[in-house]
């Protein structure tokens, strides 16, 4: 039986946008790697009876109910009182946690406060679950045939608990199947394109491995899901994905935490070569992608960013001519910038970008989004031209990742 | 009559955590910043009956509902099919949509798949929503004196959306009340410090004007909110923001939209003078930062992004014996590669960076997070030497924020 999860985050400064909800996710993750399904998430204000009608809501729909936030010293954290009233429960001071709390204080050479003795003032029928690194203790329910864990919004706080006590109970308490995720990444095709390509091997995909496609900016992310107990899940999967390489092998650049620019790095650092950039309208984002790979010291040397038409002249050695007949933005020049920089950097490749980046600068012939790429090696240059949109910092990262892309389709042809 | 919103995301990949939940936090912002209030934010995965359910459920608690997620045009996107189920319609072709699709795909010179086609295939009932960076339209709803509105999880594609037609016919909707944000925004102090400098101001602050501290890196933002029927609202926070100068103003480097590179763009463009960088560590990030201004062109000529020793020598006019003596990450090399760029390039200011970003390559002298950076122009150079934490990105972008904030400080002292 799939084991089900709601997570329920309060706080107004979450419902208010002020601040980004990093817990839930986390949770997420750490609890799909034990085989616990989330279901559900919920953020609700510091509102009673929010706080009540939810965990009512939750109750019904899930096995397993975590919670964090509202456990602060300060008035408007609630969730102490409403877990206490929903179980019909009075407060009581927990002994155990009163003697944390304390010897906390003592630790930092701080006063206990009235204000913090009440952190130890719980709901009688919970089990204290220890802060080590705040004065917010936890609290476990079991009631009604459903776990509830009430945590600190805190993340450290949050998360410390979680690795050292809620999972290892959790684990004790249900029994859980395996899950296996494995992602695949493609680069160089939309997703309803990609789709039409893969469908008879989507079709014919065994029925309990799930499919999902996540597209991001100019790159589509196929997941694919199974659970069970068996141990041969990664066995099942990879089987399928030597399937899907007959249909889309030419766009796949990478596995899980691949990046394209971490793939282009490593082809790079086994081949022992090296690149540099020759930049106009990306400005420094490709060389920041390429540099963002820790370890990228050992093939990339650097850059020239030319904004101007003098520095693409004075130092990539791109003609005047060139520039006077087809303007900077055009293939002929960022063939001279990306062969001007392998040669002046003495680098393997070069790369190079020139285009319009927009809002503005744009002209019937050549609109904002127009953008050519080079990619210059021993074996010649590659160019390609993009036609983009309108939004100035995603045509600079598309553009960068275009050109990245066309590294990586060079060296997996040449291979 | 407070108006009320949930935001429901759809999407299995945020509730394994694959992803984080960057759309919901957006959202909550901007309708906060139109005076409507979220009272709760709920995330489901693509499953037929909870999107039912959640729907149901929302539109008994709220005003407004809004949907992100489930609108690609692959077999696991089911919220269109759901809304129709929901609302008792059929699904039909959308002329207007498909016009527009069609259109998207002759301007990329794509074939239009069925499956695209498909794209413009909605509930009935619905107003169609332009969707101009993306194949997928919007949906809006007004059903039982409740407005829902589909969009797609792209956050680009969302954001357009929103900012283009869903606030503004939201706010024709609804009598909301008015309310005024003011952000502050202050760099090169940490919040606690601020907090403490402008305690007496905070302290004197009139109740109705709501205060919070909202820090990212390398900055500290103030946001003042006030709300009301009155057209005052504004003075009155300017009124306050000019007492807050007397504590904190010369951190004060700009309000609302502004950012610290568009602020040194904008006296660059006033002084009409020029400015080049030279990147070690940073790796293109501060170019990239200064050049994601629009019209950056007119100020920023270009960047050496000197990764290897070699280039710092031979394009910065670094000297062999300074590397020798005291090493890249130095006072002496970032001295040296400012003032170097400012003449090569025949700029008025040149930047330059140059520590250990990490995650290795630290020594006990100089570990990970060790970087110094320089300002050079006419009347010097200007150095800071950087203690910063482990984590790669957040160094080099935190390095490239501090170098813009060395030059604004260089600049507002000298004016």
């Amino acid at each position: 039986m799939q084991i089900k999860a709601h997570i329920i985050t309060i706080g107004d400064e979450i419902l208010y946008g002020q601040i980004l909800d990093t817990n839930a996710q986390w949770m997420s993750q750490q609890l799909d790697a034990i085989g616990i399904k989330v279901t559900q998430r919920i953020t609700i204000g510091d509102v009673k009876s929010e706080i009540l009608e939810t965990l009512e809501y939750s109750e019904k729909r899930a096995d397993i109910v975590l919670i964090t936030g509202g456990l602060g010293p300060t008035e408007d954290d609630l969730t102490k009182p409403c877990l206490a009233e929903y179980f019909k429960v009075g407060m009581e001071i927990n002994e155990q946690a009163l003697g944390e709390i304390t010897e906390m204080f003592r630790r930092f050479k701080k006063e206990l406060t009235p204000l913090n003795r009440l952190q130890a003032n719980l709901p009688s029928n919970c089990t204290m679950i220890s802060n080590s690194l705040g004065t917010a203790p936890g609290m476990w329910f079991y009631e009604n045939q459903t776990v509830f864990v009430s945590m600190p919004g805190v993340p450290f706080e949050m998360k410390e608990m979680v690795s050292t006590y809620i999972l290892p109970k959790l684990q004790e308490q249900f029994e859980l199947p395996r899950v296996y995720h494995k992602i695949v990444k493609t680069i160089g095709i939309g997703e309803s394109w990609l789709a039409d390509k893969i469908k008879p091997w989507a079709d014919e995909l065994p029925k309990d491995i799930g499919l999902a496609y996540l597209p991001s900016l100019g790159e589509v992310k196929l997941r694919l899901t199974v659970s069970g107990k068996s141990n041969n899940l990664e066995t099942r999967v990879a089987e399928e994905i030597e399937k899907l390489k007959v249909y889309a092998g030419k766009y796949i650049y990478g596995y899980d935490s691949d990046t394209i620019e971490s793939v282009v790095g490593k082809i790079l650092l086994e081949r022992n070569e090296t690149i540099a950039t020759a930049e106009s309208c990306t400005g420094g984002y490709l060389a920041h992608m390429i540099t963002s790979v820790p370890g990228s010291s050992a093939y990339f040397l650097g850059s020239v960013i030319a904004y101007s038409n003098d520095i693409k002249m004075s130092q990539l050695g791109v003609q005047k001519a060139t520039l006077d007949a087809y303007g900077a933005v055009s293939e002929q020049t960022v063939i001279e910038m990306s062969e001007g920089i392998r040669r002046k950097y003495g680098t393997t490749y070069g790369m190079a970008t020139s285009g319009i980046a927009g809002p503005d600068g744009g002209t019937p012939e050549k609109p904002v989004g127009t953008v050519w790429i080079a990619f210059s090696g021993p074996e010649g240059t590659r160019t390609r031209l993009l036609s983009l949109a309108k939004d100035r910092l995603l045509n600079i990262q598309a553009s960068a990742k275009a050109t990245l892309a066309l590294a990586w389709q060079t060296f997996s042809q040449n291979s």
